[in-house]
């Protein structure tokens, strides 16, 4: 090892879904969306002027913050936008996180949380979702340096109820409780309404699951104006202008259309409840997913032969590495006509019925 | 103080230069390129596929860092491109400067560098420009813990020769030495030639100015590929997709339109000349800019006062706050037409000629 080697930031990163490069496959391994972002989005698209990208953009990002605010109900000095929750929730924790007392969240979550721990050296402690893999609030009752729910919780899909949501954030007056809302619009209840009750709770969302707009990238976080300021001086430490122009006026436009929100969010949601009952009658086991996905595992089948046997058929679902979740799928809800082929595949595969 | 406001990361965040609101107004405040992108990127713009955002980017960015490697006749593994340079200058200090000893930098220079060191707790040294506002190779020629510089530097559009350039890089094996290449395209020689010899090289680029794509915000890092795979490990640290698919695809787009690039590279460059001599004319006292900027300050005049009068009629230009610098002025290169409404300006102003 050179000398200046020893200086470099030791990681482990995190590993994203494959973003496979042909276009014929059926894609339920990454939580996008299966339908298009509102025809708005589209249109303004074709009349973005090109020529105002010789500008910077607009460092507060004021058009998205604002449509985003008028959205939720808010003010816009709540709102705090980002590159996908995933900068966001990276920016929360380099922002809120710098005390000497693990931050708590589910050794069973997003598997973002301890990269971004590790990463900053922010002390962290798991805790054990119960034997139906649901987070158990109690364990969130102890000192910590912040608390991180997902709710709901990925890649398990359980919701947790507000009013124990609630419970953990009274039981936390001295942290940021941060809840990660990625899926909330599938399901389950917000937070939201508790931000302006408890100037510690973060509520962080993302545009990439029920806006359509993954490959824009644009999340938010949602609190008290002090947490709000909190994140924007990490930022304006880091790079003053982390949304480009596309982003800033697209994602601002996704916010006009409530009807297509409701309208793609609610098929979804039909789709997935649809879905339970096929994975059901052919003998899968889960719980009651909320979100645009299901975790699924089957009592007679090998669940990374049957990811890989999928892939080679041209459906890519998710399997994770780790030894607790080994026996699951995580499959997206694409469309009806997606999931479709999904269940004939699965209806004549061995070992099921 | 509230208890859990004790964890929040205390920055003194970098100031942007203004982005005002009114388009009818004469910006060279931000070193914003005057000329539109290159047509292929306006073209490409009106044909992006919007329906296609409903899919995460490519999380390797692989059409841009691909048309990157060919315009600069490198290797993929030699690129890594991040949301701007701020993006990819940030992420480079949080991953090689891990250890004990001070990175050095100017005292006068892109003033993010020490908001950087002081976000991830870096210990820093910065060192004095010469009476002629000049780099002093020797200053870093001793111990360090890495060692940055831009150059040409900002904001004094000074440039280092590339043998001195050589030479900081020969004292310093033991350091990553980041040339930050922001504004080469204006003057200055790069360092580019030298990353297939020194593997502690690293080299920083944008696209925000010469290649008219501010908005878009793309940026650079070029150098040995352990280098890149040390940025890249941190960057899945923190955000698998920070490239967002327009940017992905119009950034691609530039690099394909070398006329163009020359073309308006070179427009800028004979407007800064001829910017000189007038400057030069009406007493104005300046080094030799090789820049898409002038840093520029007048004997007989109050710089905050003009920068103050010129916003006044409408010609944004930027005046930094830190008393070193305080009585000059940094006055982005615009169109020659732009650069009349200045010069005709300053002309009736008391106190010049």
């Amino acid at each position: 090892m050179k000398e200046w080697e020893k200086n470099f930031r030791q990681v482990k990163p995190y590993t994203p879904g494959e973003q496979p490069k042909q276009t014929d496959v059926i894609k339920l391994n990454t939580n996008e969306n299966p339908y298009p972002p509102a025809p708005g989005v589209l249109k303004l698209m074709k009349e973005l002027d090109g020529t105002a990208l010789r500008k910077y953009p607009d460092p507060e990002a004021g058009a998205l913050v604002s449509a985003a605010s008028r959205f939720y109900g808010l003010c816009e000095d709540q709102v705090f936008t980002g590159v996908g929750s995933d900068d966001v929730l990276g920016m929360s924790f380099l922002t809120f996180f710098n005390g000497d007392k693990p931050v708590l969240f589910p050794n069973i979550t997003y598997s973002f949380y301890d990269v971004w721990a590790d990463l900053y050296r922010i002390p962290f402690e798991t805790q054990r979702l119960d034997e139906n893999l649901k987070i158990r609030k109690e364990d969130y009752f102890k000192e910590n340096g912040g608390v991180v729910i997902a709710n709901p919780n990925a890649p398990t899909g359980e919701v947790m109820n507000l009013s124990c949501i609630e419970e953990i954030i009274q039981k936390n007056q001295n942290s940021v409780v941060i809840i990660d809302e990625a899926y909330v619009d599938f399901g389950g209840e917000t937070a939201l309404p508790l931000i302006s009750e408890y100037p510690n709770l973060l509520v962080v969302r993302t545009c990439s699951k029920s806006f359509s707009l993954a490959g824009l990238r644009v999340g938010f976080a949602f609190g008290d104006p002090n947490l709000i300021s909190a994140l924007n001086r990490v930022k304006y430490s880091y790079n003053s202008y982390t949304m480009n122009t596309p982003s800033i006026l697209l994602g601002a436009e996704a916010f006009k259309d409530r009807d297509y929100f409701e309208m793609t969010r609610k098929k979804i949601i039909a789709t997935r409840e649809r879905s339970k009952r096929e994975f059901r009658s052919l003998g899968f086991l889960f719980g009651d997913s909320q979100t645009n996905f299901i975790f699924v595992r089957h009592p007679g089948i090998h669940a990374e032969k049957l990811f890989s046997d999928l892939k080679d058929t041209g459906i890519y679902v998710r399997h994770f590495g780790s030894p607790l979740i080994s026996d699951y799928l995580r499959i997206t809800i694409g469309t009806d006509a997606e999931m479709d082929v999904l269940f004939d595949f699965l209806k004549h595969y061995p070992g099921i019925r």
